[in-house]
C-alpha cells in the first residue's frame, strides 16, 4: 500500500524574475518594500502570472480530530472540547472565524476523527486516533484514507475556486503528535520539542514529555516511510492535513502555513511530495518550541512572530492580509513612467 | 515662544484589565492569541471601552516636505521627486494608497514644505527646510507654526471621525534629519544612525555620514528644548508630524507608527508631550539602523519586521490589519458560556 503524489514543479522562476523587474518600475526605491516585494513575487510565481491576480477565494479548512493520548493527561482541556469547538466554528464564534472575516477568507470545518458526533462527519475516518505513546494512531488503511481525504479536499477547494489555502487544526492533545512528527523528522530529543500546548502545568508537562519520549521510540523505526509514520504517530486530522498541503502544491496553489500542527503536517507533506514547500509561506512562528524546528527544516521564514499558540489556522489567517497586500502592491501601484516620477539621480 | 501640550493621560488601565478578563472568557486557551490579545486590550484601553468598537475611520496623513540637505548628495533621488510623489498619492498610485485600500484606511496628503507647487499647499510652512548640516532647518517661528499645524491636523481628523491615526512621510533627504533627531536624543554616534535611505551608494553614504556628523554638532546644544531642536535639525514636515503625534495622544486616539521618519517625529513628540508614547504602537521595524534605536528609546516593540524602508506610512498601514484583527477578536469571539464549550480540566 502506498500513496503517490505526482512530482511537484516549482513556482515559475521566470515569472518571479518578471515580478522583480516589475517591482523595479513601481514608484518606490527598488527593494524598499522588503519582504512585501519577495512575497508578491512569490505569489506571481505561484500564479504563473505577473502582475498577479488579486485573491478572490482564500479558504481555510479546519481539520478536527481527537487524540487518544489526550486521555493520559497531556492537555489542559478535556477531549469533549474538540467537538464543542467544531460547533463554535460552524456558528462563527471562534478566533479563526473572526480573523477570517477581517482577512476576507472563508472557513470550512471537516471532522476527520472527532470522538463524538459533530454533524460534519461525512468524511470521518474514525473516532479519535490511537494513543501514540503506546499504540498506532491509525491503521495503514486509515492513514491512506486520511491522506486521500486531504488530497480530495484540496482538489475540491481548488476546483471550487479557492486561490489560496490554509489548513487549520482543532484537536485536544494534537500538539503531542505534532511534536513527535517534528521530533522524529528533525532528529530532536523530547525536551526540545515538548511545549505547553494550550497551557498545561508542570505535572502535565512531565507527562507530556514522557508520552513524547515513548511515542518517539515508536516513530523512529518508520521515519523513512511517511505513510507508516503517519499511521504510527499522527492522527487522521494531521494525516489529512499532510495530504491537503501536498495536493495544494500539486495543484499549484499557494498556502499560508499556521502553527505547530500545520508545521508537523507540512514536514510530512514535504516527504510525501518533495518540493511542496516551495508553494508554502509560513504565516507565523508559534510559541511551541518545535514549530521553529519545523520551519527551519522547511527553510521557511515566518511572516509574524506574535507568540500565538491557538491553532485553528488563526496565525495563518492573521498573516493573510500581508500576503494580500504584497499581491495588490505588485499589481496596482503606479510605475515611474505612468506617474511621471523621476528615477534615481 | 513655546509650545505647550496639556498633560497626556495614559490609556485606561482599568479598561485594559477588563479586556484581559474578557479575553479569559473567550473560546480559546487564555493567552493563546499572544500579541493579538495585548494589542486588543491596548485598543480597548485607548477607547476606554470593552469590548472595543471596530475601527470605522483609520486615517493616514502623509506629511510632504523637501530638505535642503538633499542638495548635498545625501539621497539617491532628486528633490523634484517629492512633489511628483505628492501627485502620485493624490492619484492613488503610491504604495501607501494600495496598502490603505486593503487595510480599510484613507489617505490625506499635506504639503508642509515641498520645494514647488503641489496643489495641496494650503498648509505650507515654507519651501524646503534649511540644510541642517550648516544652517537651521526652520526659524523658531516656523517650527512653532509647523508643530501647531500638526496639532491642528490631528484635531481636524479626530473631529472628523478618525479613530486611528497614522503619520506618513514623503521627502527626499528626510532620513538625514530623522537620523540626526534620533542620534541626538539617544546619544548615538553618526555611524550608528546613518542608513542607506532610499538606496544611496558608498560615496553617498560617506557624504550622508559627514552631513549627519555636522548636523549632530549643531543639534547637541539644543537637545533639551524640543522646539529649538525641531527648528535646528528637522524640517517643517517632521515638526508637523511631531505635533500631530503628540496631539493624537492628547485626543486619546491610538496611533500606529511607521518607520524611521515617523520614529524621529515620535521621539520629539514624546519630549513635547511626555507619555504620548502610551498611545502608539510600532507598526514595524525599518531597515534603517536608527529606527531600532528610536523604538528602543520609546520602549515600543514592532508588530512586523519586513525590512521596509519606504516611508509614506506604508509600514504602519501594512501592520494595521493586525490591529484591526486584535480589536475584532476581543469584541466578536464567542465566550465559553455562550458557545457551550468546556473550560480547563
Amino acid at each position: 500500500m502506498t500513496i503517490e503524489f505526482p512530482p511537484v514543479e516549482a513556482p515559475s522562476e521566470a515569472v518571479r524574475q518578471r515580478a522583480e523587474r516589475r517591482h523595479a518600475t513601481l514608484t518606490k526605491p527598488t527593494g524598499s518594500l522588503g519582504r512585501l516585494e519577495e512575497l508578491g513575487a512569490w505569489v506571481a510565481a505561484c500564479q504563473g502570472e505577473c502582475p498577479p491576480r488579486p485573491f478572490t477565494r482564500p479558504r481555510v479548512v479546519v481539520f478536527a480530530g481527537d487524540h487518544g493520548v489526550a486521555r493520559h493527561g497531556v492537555s489542559a482541556y478535556p477531549s469533549e472540547v474538540t467537538g464543542q469547538m467544531v460547533a463554535n466554528f460552524l456558528n462563527g464564534g471562534a478566533a479563526v472565524n473572526v480573523l477570517a472575516n477581517v482577512a476576507g477568507a472563508t472557513v470550512r470545518v471537516v471532522d476527520t476523527s472527532v470522538d463524538g458526533d459533530t454533524g460534519v462527519d461525512e468524511h470521518k475516518v474514525r473516532r479519535a486516533s490511537g494513543s501514540i505513546d503506546r499504540e498506532d494512531a491509525l491503521t495503514l488503511e486509515e492513514a491512506e484514507q486520511a491522506v486521500e481525504l486531504g488530497r480530495r479536499l484540496a482538489d475540491e477547494e481548488v476546483d471550487g475556486g479557492a486561490d489560496l489555502l490554509i489548513a487549520g487544526d482543532m484537536g485536544i492533545g494534537n500538539t503531542t503528535p505534532a511534536a513527535v512528527l517534528i521530533g522524529v523528522l528533525t532528529g530532536s530529543e523530547p525536551v526540545a520539542v515538548v511545549g505547553r500546548g494550550t497551557g498545561i502545568d508542570d505535572q502535565g508537562w512531565m507527562r507530556k514529555t514522557a508520552a513524547i519520549r515513548d511515542a518517539l521510540r515508536r516513530a523512529r523505526p518508520v521515519v523513512s516511510d511517511p505513510l507508516r509514520l503517519l499511521a504510527t504517530s499522527s492522527g487522521a486530522d494531521i494525516a489529512a492535513m499532510a495530504g491537503f498541503l501536498a495536493q495544494a502544491a500539486v495543484r499549484r496553489t499557494p498556502v499560508v502555513l499556521d502553527g505547530v500542527v500545520s508545521g508537523a503536517a507540512a514536514i510530512v507533506a514535504e516527504e510525501l511530495a518533495p518540493g511542496a514547500r516551495k508553494w508554502w509561506v509560513a504565516g507565523h512562528r508559534s510559541a511551541e518550541p518545535s514549530h521553529a524546528l519545523a520551519l527551519n527544516h522547511l527553510d521557511l521564514e515566518p511572516l509574524i512572530d506574535f507568540d500565538l499558540r491557538l491553532g485553528e489556522g488563526s496565525g495563518a489567517v492573521a498573516a493573510l492580509p500581508l500576503v494580500v497586500m504584497a499581491t495588490r502592491v505588485l499589481a496596482e501601484m503606479a510605475t515611474f513612467e505612468s506617474a511621471g516620477v523621476s528615477k534615481r539621480s
